[in-house]
């Protein structure tokens, strides 16, 4: 079997490759080919960590496996070690027996861009212009990064709550050549595409902050009680997600689906519209908006990815299990 | 991490070290100190394989983790591999970080015999003579070597379905140096003890076929819709299992509580009796159930002792991860 650590991600995994992945395994997912299994999230009573596995398989791609891991609130002050630690376990489809162990946490801010970049690819006007973020914390860095190679954006305006992170994704947008702007949530009406990344618990981007025609990626929301957007943005909307079940149950779409301002129905699998079994958005002034709640499948698509660039660069460590 | 591959479990791993692991997990389940999280169990649609994952946390052992593989039936065949396949991953549960992975097959045996072995140390009458076994299966040889060294047996009494296989159980009676008899199911009656460890779906030991004051372990029934025992048993018995929202669901008292004979308050935790907070056996003529329907926990117990033999013994591989 095979183990990748998680310090060889950084120099095997590119965002290209997260991007392939992601938007394979989407696919898969629309056309009934791969599918989650039920999440297992656990509060284990202990450094007040949240525990559990998310896992899946992908019958396209012979993937199986899950990730596992959780969240560790007291690691980063007691420890020096990042709060957000999981890994990867990839297994032979066709024996059970595993097959790689993999580092997960860079690999988790990878595929996380992958999804709003994906969404972005697919449902944004192609003449999108101006990129708004509103989010300035370390996942925000990732988002923005891998949203600018998906449209020739000629602006980017940022939001968050603490103003004094900003400089963050400003730097981001400096390293991509692209001029950056702060501004107030009703200055993102000016964005035609918008990247929520926060952690909030109460709306911040209402829907008038938001013009007909703009596409908006919330990538913030995966677990009950979290919102980062205006239920009402969602009614007007045509909303996408990842897995239409996560999605209105701890995505974004829990609020307008649990206040009955949108049905089930109402939501479609972005790799519906990979697959051309959806047309997607429907006129240059549609607004869309892409849940992504963040799957299993996605950290089993990157994990085999890096899996297979680590054998072939040689820096996979083998070891007879 | 640590890396114990399924080769060096044999060498390693003894029945003690296993009964100890889950007599005192078992414990720690009943005092709360233990819980098991949600089973998760996929038919993958690929190979007819079942596929999932058992996790849990001991706080009192500090050890989490969960086992993930399944059944491959075709594994045997096709490929010369057994068709249980299961790895064993453990968890810092200070930081989240992977702390070891764990070779799963021969732990699952060894576990699951070790607690039959538990049952009958804590549930059996102490002057139990004559041992009965109903199945003579790979399984079946570790439940008896473990069941004989729980009390002096003076006989072997043994039944299965497919009477051609019950050599294999002989043998593992005369390596003990104590006799071995085929019997019918009816011939069950002289025993003290009986273990059932098959995978039937209708039962084949009667309530008539148990004689008052017989402790019985069930240990093959882990899936809706398997059954070894009549319903009536369960009954006329005191029932204790490891986990009783397993056992009233997946393992043998799905039937008797689920014809309404029994209620789950009847159903009592072995670890309690392990605790002292149950007593246990009421009478010498008391018939005793023990449902064993395995726990993640259990599997997380042997690998944590298990890393520990192999890093004191220098045969652990450590990984830089």
């Amino acid at each position: 079997m095979w183990i990748v650590p998680e310090r060889e991600i950084a120099n095997l995994m590119t965002r290209d490759v997260a991007f392939d992945a992601v938007e394979t395994v989407f696919a898969a997912m629309a056309s009934g080919e791969a599918y989650n299994f039920p999440v297992i999230r656990e509060a284990i009573g202990h450094e007040d960590a949240l525990y559990g596995f998310k896992g899946g398989f992908d019958r396209a791609g012979l993937t199986l496996g899950l990730k596992a891991g959780g969240y560790w609130p007291n690691n980063l002050a007691r420890r020096g070690l990042i709060n957000h630690q999981s890994t990867v376990f990839l297994f032979d489809p066709d024996t059970g027996m595993v097959r790689a162990m993999v580092g997960g946490n860079l690999l988790t801010a990878l595929r996380t861009a992958a999804a709003s970049s994906v969404s972005i690819k697919h449902l944004a006007r192609e003449d999108a212009k101006v990129l708004g973020i509103a989010g300035a914390g370390h996942q925000a860095k990732y988002q923005l990064s891998a949203a600018l190679e998906q449209r020739s954006f000629d602006k980017v305006i940022g939001w968050n709550y603490h103003p004094e992170m900003l400089p963050n994704i400003e730097k981001v947008a400096a390293e991509a050549g692209v001029p950056f702007e702060v501004v107030d949530l009703p200055g993102m009406a000016e964005a035609d595409v918008i990247i929520t990344i926060t952690s909030a618990f109460s709306p911040s981007l209402m829907a008038d902050h938001v013009s007909p025609g703009t596409h908006v990626a919330c990538m913030g929301t995966d677990t009950k009680g979290k919102q980062e957007v205006d239920a009402a943005l969602l009614v007007k909307a045509a909303v996408f997600t990842d897995e239409v079940a996560q999605s209105i149950s701890i995505g974004e779409a829990q609020h307008a689906f649990g206040e009955g301002l949108i049905a089930e129905s109402d939501v479609a699998q972005l790799g519906a519209v990979i697959n051309g079994t959806h047309p997607g958005r429907g006129s240059a002034d549609q607004t869309t908006l892409f849940d992504g709640t963040g799957v299993g499948l996605q950290d089993l698509a990157v994990a085999a990815s890096v899996v297979n660039l680590a054998i072939a660069q040689g820096v996979a460590i083998e070891v007879d299990f």
